[in-house]
């Protein structure tokens, strides 16, 4: 019974990492490719976040421009998460990979959560741009420490 | 007459540079954005190729969809390249910024090139993708073959 689980589960995680994997080279390229989104997202999630934390003045057409980029590369990374590819130069935990479902449940709450702060940003309203910040951040929080090694 | 044209030099840099770094921590973090957005960016137009040389088969709406993401991509890389960041992990030659006319024109030049890309792809016409994907590709050779290291 439990073999089985393990090929069923097999199966499924090469069936999801097929499609994923032709976008790759190999797992080396599928780690640089999601870290690299990652980076490109992070950068412009900061620039809404020294808006919202006061550290630059807000201005809202730049807000809105680098939360809607943050929109679009939020759903870039996933594809990168082959199965296999906890090694290598990536601080990716296996755990990516055995709970995924809830791995999956956690970048589409990220999603979810970049989604609205980019429709905050384009009212132009810098309290509901601080609220939707604090929100997403908080599920970019959620999975750095359930699933990235220190 | 020199020196005055190195200080007018180095002034513009700095003014160009300001806004720009706004964006990074620290030079090293501006060359790892741009490496990102690059890495991602080739990723995206690397699918779009495979399918204009024929080792995919063309799926229209797959390739309107990464050539829309080249296009919006094809916009961030460049104010990574701030100012005196020639130095470390990074294969980007001094002449960006001694030839920074000639470099910008190429970087205009490339997203000009990718806008048309996905302008294409949008039509569904493969041989449009074909002649467009090839027209943005000797963009990005062009800029690598004269300011980046082998």
């Amino acid at each position: 019974m439990k073999l089985m689980a393990t090929l069923t589960l097999a199966a499924a995680a090469a069936t999801l990492a097929a499609p994923a994997m032709a976008q790759f080279k190999n797992g080396e390229d599928a780690v640089k490719y999601r870290k690299a989104a990652l980076t490109v997202m992070g950068n412009h999630f900061a620039r809404v976040g020294a808006m919202a934390s006061g550290k630059q003045p807000f201005d809202a057409r730049v807000a809105a421009e680098n939360a809607a980029l943050v929109e679009t590369l939020s759903k870039l990374p996933w594809a990168g998460f082959v199965a296999g590819t906890d090694k290598g130069d990536t601080r990716a935990l296996p755990e990516i990979w055995t709970e995924a479902d809830a791995f999956k449940a956690g970048a589409d709450k990220m999603q979810a959560a970049v989604a609205k702060l980019s429709a905050a940003a384009k009212t132009g309203n810098l309290d509901a741009v601080k609220t939707a910040f604090g929100e997403a951040g908080q599920t970019c929080k959620a999975c750095h420490d359930d699933y990235r090694k220190d």
